[in-house]
């Protein structure tokens, strides 16, 4: 499972294949019991998306000369956990105790799909299996940095300063900051990370792509607000307004769409700037494709 | 933190302190943000208990000769980890659109306190620390022993299997022992089982450990579904008759009570033969109060 990329779109691409096809191999099968729990888990990690957490994790493990031949490799591992925390996490978000849902990657969300009980086991569910596939990496330290990612400094953390930024009249630029380094950031900036240590970098290295994914979970999620308000409902398959509908703390909100926009690209341009040989490098080009994406 | 106790009973006074003021020292502080988050957490993880699956691990791991003195050991890391997990367990399954309860050891339920979406976040956060810790024993066959027992083949599996069987007009014996040992078996041989792998113990004691913790874990649910049927709520901390009201499958209900007893004693009989040296052995006396207790 090599990839042959000599360019960046084709490595989108390729990337997105190779995360599917270990997804199909890693989840358990629906021909196994639980059937009903394994059929919602696959449902909704298997619903698409752009697969960018196990991308960028591959892609930093390519650029810390990671060996990238042979099958059942741990960053093969790391990048299906990774998926699948971020499969689980949508789950819980789109519950109607959260953010109530229907939609979700063009499809039914998992619960109006399965039931709000299937729904949270199959977020459960999803959770564990990422932390086994973590393990069988062989390496504590990637089960610990995806941890940190999703833990209460971060992902779980970032959830709930949403829920409680939420129908605030005045949104404050550096708290939507401070949210959005937790809510989408950190789980970005972990993928970069374990892609770095499953490739024995050395400190320097690891130290620039913790600054890259930073810079770059940031601007993806500061492009997510913008195509809130100004994107396709189409392109994106899930509903677009909703930020606003729920109040939600988001950038533009803060500081204007213009605003909005220029600082993404300010951020993309300076985690650029981070890649030494920038030149034909994958990082760099998912970079830009987090600045320029429509869905 | 090493126990000194020379008998049972208060072996289990010291290890559900121990846990507790290990619990106390690796959840996060409610000092710190996001500070709602820490408090629905630490209000079910430190609501009580008996802290079984923490001291069977340490039991096991007494038993295997692992060193006790010190702070910060990784069978602690453990310790609290088996408990969160446990805590997690209970928050998701209390939930409305699960078993729907009101009571918990003896106080409200995380949802009732601090609402449902509170609630899943809690229980999702419990889980990832959980794995944090376990992780921090720096054993990576520990985090998977971990994921195992509460993933689709393990506690998970479980739940659903408890749930779709729920209404079911006829009950069958092979199929609750099936339940049972998914959903609370699989997480207490595991504790056993960790312990004795944070140990170092050799292949021919860690298997034993598993048959022990096999039998146990299936005898403890036994004994569970009698405590529903003829328990005290005051004592117990929660409602009883509500298998029987949710029409749960139960040992009980498939076999008759007096049954149900004698195959539990039956299992904690054969659990103990597994021991060697069973003279003031704290796993053995461990599974006499599996088969006695009246909470």
């Amino acid at each position: 499972m090599q990839l042959t990329a000599i360019n960046g779109k084709q490595y989108l691409v390729e990337g997105r294949e190779l995360t599917d096809s270990l997804l199909e191999k890693y989840l358990p099968p629906v021909s196994a019991e639980p059937s009903s729990l394994h059929e919602a888990m696959r449902y909704s990690a298997l619903a698409g998306g752009k697969r960018l957490r196990p991308i960028l994790c591959l892609s930093a493990y390519d650029y810390c000369g990671g060996k990238t031949s042979g099958e059942d490799l741990p960053v093969h591992f790391a990048m299906a956990a990774l998926e699948m925390v971020h499969a689980y996490s949508l789950i819980h978000d789109d519950l109607p105790c959260m953010d109530d849902d229907d939609l979700r990657r063009g499809i039914p969300t998992c619960h109006k799909q399965f039931g709000e009980a299937m729904a949270v086991l199959a977020g459960d569910a999803l959770h564990v299996v990422a932390f086994d596939l973590m393990a069988r990496t062989g390496s504590v330290s990637a089960v610990r940095e995806l941890a940190w990612a999703i833990g209460t400094d971060g992902m779980l953390g970032g959830q709930v300063a949403d829920l409680e930024a939420e129908g605030k009249s005045e949104v404050d630029a550096d708290e939507v900051v401070h949210i959005h380094r937790r809510k989408t950031g950190a789980l970005i900036t972990a993928s970069i990370k374990i892609g770095a240590i499953l490739a024995g970098a050395d400190q320097q290295r690891t130290d620039a792509l913790f600054d890259f994914g930073q810079k770059i979970g940031l601007a993806f999620q500061i492009v997510d607000d913008i195509l809130d308000v100004e994107g396709d409902q189409e392109v994106l398959g899930k509903i677009v307004g909703s930020d606003s509908k729920n109040q939600k703390a988001t950038y533009p909100a803060a500081v204007g769409i213009e605003t909005a926009k220029s600082e993404a690209q300010r951020l993309i341009d300076e985690a650029i700037a981070l890649i030494e040989e920038p030149e034909s490098n994958m990082l760099v080009y998912i970079a830009r494709f987090v600045g320029q994406r429509e869905s």
